[in-house]
């Protein structure tokens, strides 16, 4: 008897077989080669039905990580980064492909959360929230034990915060947060200091004008060039300013830092801590714990596996 | 039959009986006085012994709010503004009066929102919030029906959002959201803007050095006072990033503005709806409804019933 778990990525597929009492058993990746639509979904159930036959034992239940939003009346999905994608019907497509057995969806923030209380660093935990930092920002938000959904499935924007006033045009297409303190952001904001520093001679310059990456920036900082200081001392502002605002909101018991920015920013754990609590509600600063993911990567095929483990305890 | 519910503020205490249908019956208040810790308790025990002497017909629930924290593990209340109430047994003391008739305590910002939703402006919602603005802020948020209290019931503590960074030493007493625009906030913001306008010559400048409250700046600001319109272009701000805040983090139906400042400031709900509509998720923006409280001063005494009744159900 086996739980499946697939991850749908921005450009890659993950499909793992857990055993019921949660151990992992297999995890294979297949990336999507510029796929969209139903290609994606054929992929999916291709993969399903692939592990079906050559499994070892029956699957019981299935669960799936979506990058976008899963609407949780409909089994449909939004997820802005597969074309064709806007409403996309998974969960009757698996659900055709598998018969009876049960299949459910969730966002990939909310998987995260999930894998994280099931195997990860909310263990045991019944209010935890995952702030995943990446190309883009969102949080998985765990309230006495349940995932916040909101009245349409998207809460949990928080790359949308407003955290520095005035408002100002850019911010128009990501949010405030995620315009300065994502993957993108971090690059974003390492522009705005080199064409503000027509002094600044060092590595970093080399990239003006080029495509460079948020790695770029990291290795700069480690090398100790005082550009990308800067830019670290601004993203370490916002972030402490963010999770500050999740610590007073929600009062969790723990903050869980991921996504592929947490990673190299974990380094910064402690002064993002430092400021979270200069503006923070005190009496909930200082109950909560911040931890870096337990599970790396995995916290969304983990969570996509939980998932699976649910519906066969309320089947 | 009747339902008891009790509003314990920090200057008064307003006691009401609801029909089991939920329509009001009697409300009476009496003045604090300055009494503090043990003398409140009683205050509120003679008032539902009094109430039940002299009641047409039996109590069969008691619903109480609080201004502060209502631990729901220990049933104690902490009310930063009552001496003595770091950790009062509220529950137990109207408990020994009562004997056998269930009571529930809430903290009055939770309070608010299910007052609006029982009889206000949240009926029919599962996921709404109540945005309280007098001294201080705060807010009561349900989520798909249920109250958000986090791990240690002081979920809601949105007078320490972070909004403009950086950091600033005034904001260590009372959060960054609550320093520019509660209604302490109000008169802070004047006294900042008058310090700043030496040639100014309105009529808020007789007021510097002196106490004054909200309502002259609002007075003046209806008069067309000019530094009186500045500070208000300056809440409007803070009110909009705050909302659009809680708009992306929480994907409400509907955000409810309460408390005393709106009153007065509901005049301002068109510009801050504005001002969020710029930072909010824009899917989650387009999906709320503003709405003015349903129950004016009254939404936290409503809420005290709804609990009561709440209760009866599940007794």
């Amino acid at each position: 008897m086996s739980l499946l778990a697939i991850d749908l990525g921005g450009t890659k597929l993950a499909i793992a077989a857990f055993s019921e009492d949660g151990k992992l058993l297999t995890k294979d990746v297949v990336a999507l080669e510029r796929r969209g639509g139903g290609e994606v979904g054929r992929l999916i159930a291709d993969a399903v039905s692939g592990y079906r036959r050559k499994a070892p034992s029956a699957v019981r239940a299935i669960g799936v990580s979506v990058p976008g939003i899963s609407r949780s009346k409909t089994g449909t999905v939004w997820a802005p980064n597969i074309p064709g994608w806007d409403d996309y019907p998974i969960v009757s497509e698996i659900q055709a492909v598998v018969g009876d057995i049960p299949v459910g969806v969730e966002s990939d923030r909310a998987c995260c959360i999930l894998g994280e209380v099931w195997q990860g660093s909310a263990q045991g935990c019944r209010d935890a929230i995952f702030l995943t930092v990446g190309t883009g920002i969102g949080a998985g938000v765990l309230i006495d034990g349940k995932i916040l959904r909101g009245a349409q499935d998207i809460a949990g924007s928080i790359g949308w915060m407003a955290l520095d006033k005035p408002f100002q045009d850019k911010y128009i297409s990501c949010g405030c947060f995620e315009y300065y303190a994502s993957g993108d952001g971090i690059v974003k904001l390492t522009r705005e200091l080199l064409a503000g520093s027509p002094d600044y001679r060092g590595v970093l310059r080399t990239f003006a004008g080029d495509r460079f990456s948020a790695h770029h920036v990291f290795d700069a900082h480690d090398a100790g060039d005082p550009l990308a200081i800067s830019v670290f001392s601004e993203c370490v502002q916002y972030w402490g300013m963010a999770v500050a605002n999740l610590i007073s909101i929600f009062n969790p018991e723990k903050m869980i830092f991921g996504g592929g920015v947490f990673g190299p920013a974990l380094k910064f754990l402690n002064p993002i801590q430092e400021e979270a609590r200069k503006w923070a509600q005190p009496i909930s600063m200082n109950q909560v714990a911040f931890e870096p993911s337990g599970l790396h990567g995995d916290a969304a095929i983990y969570g996509a596996g939980f998932l699976a483990s649910n519906l066969l305890q309320s089947a």
